[in-house]
């Protein structure tokens, strides 16, 4: 038994010499980890060390207010409530802050107001009668209010107001004093609040701030430019694998639109703390906020397509290549010119242009889903093993599914553009004199060819000639062309020759 | 000029008599409207009408408290915030009150600590010393603990606790007290916090709780039981609009799985509560939470290929008869059978009972599967225009992706079911002696014929044999069969012999 003991004891050493051994080790295991993650943290968004630092000024300079308290004849000890609203008023976004600030000081007006009233009533009512009434109200409000919460409307808006109305009309009404104290216990509380409520506003806005309208807008404009960026490189993909099955490269362009699926709640409540914010930037007071949604809404209807498409850049079943070369043209087509229209709209919304550089995109797009369709309609395939087609069918109806998706779009940004009067053109693209791009002569086709509405309400015009397709009209009588078109800065054509 | 005059005040006039007019009846319809959300909002779920009266209930409580303020000499005026942490840790399910709660109580405390102590280190550097100090702590500690809160693990617990340290140690370090002053006003603090916090935490455990937890358990379980339906209901809709382009009834059970699609952030909020939640009714304090997440993900897969799927059921193309008639049988076969897997899932979450039941309809669909891809192989449809036949091919192809979807959201819950325990049968099915129904004898089916491993880890065991179909073995020497099925109840074939 002595052995045996002994033998215990001395496992029980070892295990802790082996555990303390290996203590450093772990230790520094889990700081490397740590400041991995910190790390990772602040690299996602930067803006977040700076808003810890934000916070903390705040805070500092609120609490060294509370610690000398020059109004001390005034407000007392309830210092305490600006230190209190500066860090829960405190968010990342302008919309965030500004809305429970906003909705903290006008909750803690009403409800003390309301408060001081119940308050008075009250007392009225004597010793005995005014607990009961005291109790009975704020069971009332408080049962409402809460109730109140669930709202759709009031839960988007005002959920951060109706807790403080609570809170305070409890506070205010069930109180001991007098009625003067009561009003000044009021008129404290609302100073104090509106004090540090405000501190925290102030450096929200003027140090570094983040607007949750830009982040709604760049947000949306990343997500159509993540499905453009799959559409664009789906086509080269898809036949890369109905080739040899084999993929190479870096591919994170084919994955980045699943991030697009769920953006909902993200985008509603960006869409809810941007309308608090006033003009900033690009962006006025009352911005359409709510047409992102419906950008949002339709870019997730697409992002859903995509995916059932993806799941075919996986597919096992090989496409012979007699099938895969009838196809592969209309398919890799309508792919990348729907991409090209996405990331067209992304940068057009980046910008706050007129997306009108997607149109001939989609025109082609829907020229090669014709085309497609038609290809099909021969009966090209007959020869072949219908198992085998049925995934390049598959892919080619989903692509042209995905192209009517694109379109809609495109109206969707045409909705939000005219109601954001978003400028005309695009100046980057357009300035680019010595290098004519192939965008910037479709453009002007585009402008030549179609009658956009939108090129009527041009705000300033430019009478050109297109050298060589209408004839000069100098001294001449018969009928002639003059095209309208309106530029920023002189466009030059494919050989060179200044509008 | 006069006349002028009169003319535009009695217009004036005419429109204030014009909109008081108006008035009685835009008032009316507003409280019309008003009305109608808030009887909407409480249909929807009645449960929300307790959370009001809970709420009022604690807050009455609490106030009163304030009120008669039996503890005077201890607490003074800051039984305030008593009163204040009732309403900001009041939540409407019991995991959020609980994960709130516990964060404020757990956070004063640590805070409070931390603050007594800085206090007492900051009143060593004199007059000063100390304010300078003391703002470089404050800051410090609320620039690092806003920054923690983007950490992801940390957003998801003890987002609440971190604002409250920072709150608490700022109003206990900074604060000109002496010493022991600070001391008390911490355990005051602290004491009336964890009054306040245990009365909400009470309230909402005690009275009608809305358990996170169940919450989860019932939408995840919802959620596949709507995939199943619009499966189930998919066949029967498709073919109807293949032949004659018309669809009559009630269709919500196509638009069902819509919510599906945006379920994530509920799903993950949920899962965050439920963490926090004790045993409760059928559910254990360490229940595989992380597992619901796991199903929802794959559930949330499988909608998008719905989403893909319904756009078909709006195809403007129509399929010829004889493509029909070929691919109507596997088509529908594939996608009731898939329905059926994930009602059964669902019928498995809600019963907490294993999803073996399932099992049988999972082996129907694979072979309806192999069938459509047999049937697509023998190029029956050669005859037939391409372009009519493509709307079809997809669909089919859609499936089969559904079909393989369902088999691993079956997988995902096998493991949940194993993880979770639970229970081997479905009793309510069983139950029903006297009305055999199909299922139960698919059950004795799948029992006789797979080697599920689930069935041999029975609890409980009865050697049966079924009759007409296994030779009695009494007195025989032949070889014989005999089946193992474990059953809760007596279980009775279709003729009505008892098993």
């Amino acid at each position: 038994m002595k052995i045996v003991s002994t033998n215990h004891n001395e496992g029980a050493f070892t295990r802790w010499r082996v555990w303390l051994k290996a203590l450093p080790e772990k230790l520094s295991a889990k700081v490397v980890d740590i400041v991995r993650t910190t790390k990772k943290v602040a690299e996602d968004d930067p803006r977040r060390i700076i808003h810890g630092i934000k916070v903390g000024l705040a805070m500092t300079v609120v609490s060294l207010f509370y610690y000398f308290n020059p109004l001390e004849d005034n407000f007392g000890d309830s210092t305490i409530w600006a230190v209190l609203s500066v860090i829960v008023v405190f968010e990342f976004s302008v919309g965030a802050t500004l809305g429970k600030g906003l909705n903290r000081v006008i909750a803690t007006f009403l409800a003390s107001f309301l408060g001081v009233g119940i308050h008075r009533l009250a007392t009225l009512t004597g010793e005995t009668g005014q607990p009961i009434l005291l109790g009975l109200f704020v069971f009332l409000i408080a049962a409402a209010a809460t109730f109140l919460r669930f709202f759709p409307q009031m839960k988007a808006r005002y959920d951060y107001g109706l807790l403080i109305f609570t809170l305070t009309f409890c506070l205010i009404s069930v109180s001991k004093n007098g009625n003067e104290e009561v009003l000044d216990m009021a008129i404290e509380r609302l100073s104090t609040i509106l004090m540090g409520a405000s501190t925290a506003m102030i450096t929200c806005i003027f140090i570094c701030p983040v607007w949750a309208g830009d982040e709604l807008h760049n947000l949306v404009a990343t997500n159509i430019e993540k499905l453009g960026n799959f559409l664009e490189g789906f086509g080269g993909e898809y036949l890369r694998i109905l080739g040899d099955g084999q993929s190479q490269g870096d591919k994170t362009f084919l994955q980045g639109y699943k991030s697009v699926l769920n953006s909902k709640s993200s985008e509603e409540s960006l869409a809810n703390f941007a309308k608090w914010e006033p003009h900033h930037g690009r962006f006025m007071f009352r911005h359409p906020w709510k047409q992102y949604l419906v950008v949002g809404v339709l870019a997730r209807q697409c992002a859903y397509q995509i995916e059932a498409l993806n799941g075919y850049l996986n597919s096992e079943i090989k496409t012979p290549p007699e099938i895969r070369s009838k196809i592969q043209e209309a398919c890799t087509k309508i792919s990348s010119e729907s991409g090209k229209v996405l990331k067209e709209l992304a940068s057009a919304i980046k910008n706050l242009t007129l997306p009108s550089l997607a149109d001939p995109h989609i025109a082609h797009s829907k020229v090669a889903a014709k085309n497609l369709k038609a290809l099909l309609k021969t009966g090209l395939w007959e020869d072949s093993n219908v198992l085998e087609m049925i995934p390049a069918a598959t892919v080619a109806s989903l692509l042209i599914d995905v192209a009517n998706c694109t379109e809609k779009i495109v109206e969707a940004v045409h909705e939000l553009a005219s109601l954001a009067r978003f400028k005309r053109v695009q100046p980057t693209r357009i300035q680019a004199q010595d290098q004519p791009t192939i965008l910037q002569l479709e453009a002007v086709q585009a402008c030549s060819s179609t009658e956009e509405p939108l090129y009527e309400q041009a705000h300033e015009r430019k009478e050109i000639i297109l050298p060589g397709t209408v004839q000069s009209f100098s001294g001449m009588e018969e009928p002639h062309h003059v095209i309208t078109i309106e530029v920023s800065s002189p466009v030059t054509t494919k050989n060179g020759n200044s509008l």
